[in-house]
């Protein structure tokens, strides 16, 4: 392999380029070198007096950094016909393990992957229900006759469990804070992992976006509010995982949304003015989810 | 919320449930007591004798459990048509970063998360080539002139960069050693991070499945080779990212596939009669790939 290398490492002034053969090139330097002349002094000149790891840290203040606990053990699900993602959130060493979210026509597939990592699924947490959700869960039921169903207390559902704000889910040594976020409906919650620095928003806070707020139940400025006191009040780096998806990511942060989401990078009054002339295609299109049970029972 | 609590801990004999109105619950408990009475005995057993923490870990030896670092930054990204999985892969630090097979079509889509996290993409690096792919690069180096392109050397393609078994990139403080994983076809590499414990498999190794080798480089033995020796050979807790998936699945690990691959759980003979009785569609359907380019410069 024939390419460039160079000597110049974070901290040092002298740069040497080099066209030498290698099986080894180190991106790192290039940053400074190949691809951002006009920069290179002054990053060179800032690294003359701060230590290499407190330069690092200052180009890495927005994107998460931090590492997950040897417990934690989570296996992101996707159902491509109505996006939907279902997780599943275990304790790695005692095994215990909740489903958030499932779509129950894809059960088999989530059934299959966990009795092959042999967890104990305890529940079957949902971020929210819909009025046009037509499937149920008693296929999970037979399958795993121990797992509750579980749901806001405010969706008027029968479930196995009903939870309520400020709520704390244990798995295994996880612990799982359940934060009302009412505005697509008003039975949303998120889940939040605090340890970790993951949460899982459902509806409520989409990647770059937001649930719909034309139902029901709908309403933009208790969405606003609930996505601003109770994610957006998380750290900046907390991991959000988002009930769906419709542009293939998988992930993005406090920060992310915060910063870039289009809705709520505005005020108030202009987010509410967005969701009120959104004019989306009814429940039929894919955009609509079909992962929530509307029976708990 | 009303639910049954227990008092059972690890390592305590005594179980004692009761139902009661709380607002918070403990589902390690319950491992051992509602869903698992034929064991609890001789688990509660054991618990006396060994400490929690190695209670605990003889029940997860074959769930990922290493942590990433600081530094380690990984989005994995989805394109619904091909089942195509892209991969962002930086040092959250340095922000230095790789695209791995990104799926030219959206490439805005990942440019805009690229710009938006401020990484600078240093190399688009391709996991294999095919004949059939009829995209280009040529938007990816429109839009990121610095960002080079690299695929292995056995593929006869211009690149940038020609990789070749054993070499290493460095990203930031991430390295990335290539390994040649021929098969599916000549040219097929699989990336290995080590100390991320992390592993980008392109079409060598799917989750439950592998490459299709019906094509005029494939061949069933050099897959369960490759597969075999470069792959299987990493530790069991390492992480595999697939080049696709068609069921929704984002990752596994070495173990699962050691264990649970119907392919791979079979002998060589039989490995080699399945790839060749496989009868697949041909490279119409939507599980052909379309993330590749066939020029890279």
């Amino acid at each position: 392999m024939s390419l460039f290398c160079t000597t110049l490492r974070f901290g040092v002034r002298n740069v040497r380029l080099s066209r030498q053969t290698s099986s080894c090139f180190n991106l790192s330097s290039w940053a400074f070198n190949l691809t951002k002349p006009s920069t290179t002094k002054a990053s060179v000149s800032i690294g003359k007096y701060l230590p290499a790891n407190k330069l690092c840290r200052s180009f890495s203040t927005h994107i998460e950094r931090q590492p997950h606990s040897e417990h934690f053990f989570l296996r992101q699900l996707f159902d491509r016909e109505s996006c939907t993602y279902t997780y599943l959130l275990a304790d790695a060493f005692t095994k215990d393990a909740v489903l958030i979210d499932p779509v129950i026509q894809l059960i088999d597939r989530d059934l299959e992957i966990v009795k092959e990592l042999g967890l104990n699924i305890r529940y079957a947490l949902s971020t929210h229900m819909h009025s046009d959700h037509t499937t149920t869960v008693q296929k999970l039921k037979k399958y795993l006759p121990l797992c509750k169903t579980a749901i806001s207390a405010a969706s008027g559902a029968t479930a196995d469990v009903l939870v309520r704000h400020g709520d704390i889910i244990r798995i295994g040594r996880l612990n799982l804070e359940v934060r009302a976020t009412p505005g697509h409906t008003n039975c949303c919650v998120t889940y939040v992992c605090h340890e970790e620095g993951v949460a899982f928003t459902g509806d409520t806070l989409l990647i770059r976006g937001c649930g719909r707020t034309d139902f029901d139940q709908g309403d933009p400025e208790t969405l606003y509010n609930s996505i601003y006191n109770q994610i957006f009040s998380l750290p900046n780096t907390h991991r959000l995982y988002p009930g769906h998806d419709y542009r293939g990511r998988t992930v993005t942060t406090v920060y992310e949304e915060k910063r870039y989401n289009p809705r709520l990078t505005k005020s108030r009054e202009e987010f509410i003015q967005i969701m009120n002339t959104l004019n989306l295609a009814h429940a039929t299109d894919n955009q609509m989810e079909h992962s929530l049970p509307d029976s708990f029972k």
